[in-house]
């Protein structure tokens, strides 16, 4: 690979496409003729306001969101989201249903009940370790939001349809398949996603946050915590983190004249997963963990015939230049991430690599 | 300048020493032979352990800590760390004594107030517009905390020593002139310091805690607002802002190598503020807004002899190659920020600028 660079299936922080990381580093030292880098220009200049509301445009287009959608860079990840989102949206008495997908969406649910909210769970797929996607779920009318994990990077489940909530906006971490396909925006009320899976570094999480939620943020929160107190900043109440959003700004720009849009690059994801699933599938030797209707095209999770062959072929993928396929240490197995910037090649290059380790020892 | 690169005023996000700009460049494809960038790596991958664990321990060496002390990085800025202070050291009934020297300590004030702590601001110097240090402060024996800012960035003063406060911690925002002296770290409580000043990128928050306030940290919080959540699990429950750590480290191995520590970074900064106070001084035409007992080493604040004046100072000094030299927004002005950062060549080449623009228009 060119720089000597890997294949890489991290699950996350996870690879960035390649032209995107060239440009970065042409332009580390001296950012649009400023004389400075990036990470030293002032976010109150005109660089940094060029970079963000790109940034933000080139998302308002690729998921074609109107106005009444406010467009904010965080810190604190996802993890933080799952305390601010109860923490300014639900009022007391007021209640959220929650739909139990995963070890992400447990520790949303767990945030909620920390702070005494009396979110209701209204499907688990705790039964079976979490290998499908609940369905035909009864959604509360009463719900301020109908909250859901999109994509469950452990597990290698995700939501092919969205659920019908009536008229409860759906609140869903989307950090793993985010601008990954298009999504049916009017659907949901709140999207957030940690950056460091499909559109950048860690250490910001994007969100979008409908006006009618906005309004439910209570005056009397930290100013830190409130979503109003980035919306009308522009996310520059305090300093942003520049640099990540620098990066989410170019990895936009990437999927809006390189790919071509969201339709494009879910049929290059699908592709992609295809290729490995179906692969996977006429074999007997590799055996995914997600039931068929609900599997992850971003994280596709399997295992070996035992767990000694499962060390062995990520001793010996890690040798051949395949990286991050060993499964997240809280259920074992392997998992290759197959995110927006993997390429199909490297897929193609992993189903020859697990034919002839199957060949070797099944 | 090498690589076009200006003399770099910034107030933050600001200067960062060349050779670690160098660095990171020229490993942004392929970190450490992985294969992949920095921006790409797994922060539960061998080759982040050794970042964040070297990023600490030079930390540490630095500063002289010993190991009842936590070096953590978070999000949020030192904004976040406003709320997160009063949230976890302030249990019901406890108080703390506040010292207002500004902007930013008002903020913190602010934030303890929301949360409805009853703390106590026991002395301001809102009386001369923030324009310099108060003494003979009368704190309280039964605070939990004194907290002090001790570098105003925006007004231009710091403290030169920290104040008495018996056997009460003190809690001190640093974010404006962390590691550019020597602490007496056994004097305090808590020290947090927002990078993008000093230390590295915007994006991560530098703070360390003694484990006697870890302590006081109570069980119910948000867990992503509990300083004991990122305490035990080495900053990273989730994922860490992993570029800006690792640009932390790169300046502490540039603190610790190149300069020789903070004996001499501290020796370099007073001649570095000496020249341009200096300078100064002999003028009637610049005058320094803070008192000269209070004044800034890392922010030099002054007018000109009229608005005018400062507009045409900073065009022409923009249009010279010197950026950042306009004051904050609230407050109007001029403002050299010389961090650790800014080489004293690049103060001379100001002062050389300052002395011809006086002869030409005072």
């Amino acid at each position: 690979m060119k720089h000597n660079r890997i294949h890489n299936f991290n699950a996350g922080p996870a690879a960035l496409p390649l032209p995107v990381l060239e440009e970065i580093q042409a332009s580390f030292l001296n950012f649009k003729g400023s004389g400075m880098s990036i990470t030293e220009i002032s976010h109150r200049s005109k660089w940094f306001d060029d970079v963000i509301n790109d940034a933000v445009e080139r998302t308002r287009r690729l998921l074609k969101i109107n106005d009444q959608y406010q467009v904010l860079f965080l810190q604190g990840g996802a993890s933080l989201q799952f305390a601010m989102i109860p923490m300014n949206l639900l009022a007391p008495g007021k209640s959220a249903d929650y739909v139990n997908t995963g070890t992400w969406s447990t520790n949303a649910i767990k945030e909620a009940k920390i702070q005494g909210k009396p979110i209701k769970v209204v499907a688990s797929s705790e039964d079976k370790n979490f290998s499908y996607i609940p369905k035909n779920i009864p959604f509360n009318a009463d719900a301020v939001y109908a909250h859901i994990t999109s994509n469950n990077t452990i597990k290698g489940t995700q939501w092919a349809e969205f659920p019908d909530t009536g008229r409860v906006p759906i609140v869903s971490d989307m950090s793993s398949d985010f601008m990954s396909r298009p999504i049916p925006m009017e659907k949901f009320g709140l999207v957030y996603a940690g950056a460091q899976k499909n559109i950048g570094p860690a250490g910001v999480c994007l969100v979008i946050i409908h006006n009618d939620l906005l309004e439910l943020t209570p005056a009397d929160l930290p100013t830190m915590l409130k979503y109003t107190t980035h919306s009308t900043k522009n996310s520059m109440y305090n300093t942003p983190p520049c640099f990540a959003i620098y990066t989410i700004q170019l990895v936009m720009k990437w999927l809006e004249e390189t790919i071509g849009g969201l339709d494009k690059m879910a049929a290059l994801n699908q592709a992609k997963a295809d290729l490995l699933y179906n692969y996977m599938d006429s074999t007997g030797f590799y055996k995914g963990t997600a039931q068929a209707d609900s599997r992850s095209q971003m994280n596709v999770t399997f295992r070996l015939p035992n767990e000694d062959l499962e060390k062995k072929f990520v001793a010996e993928a890690t040798a051949a230049g395949f990286g991050g396929l060993k499964g997240h240490r809280s259920v074992g197995g392997c998992r290759a991430s197959i995110y927006n910037a993997t390429d199909i090649n490297s897929i193609q290059t992993l189903v020859d690599f697990m034919k002839q380790f199957a060949a070797k020892n099944g």
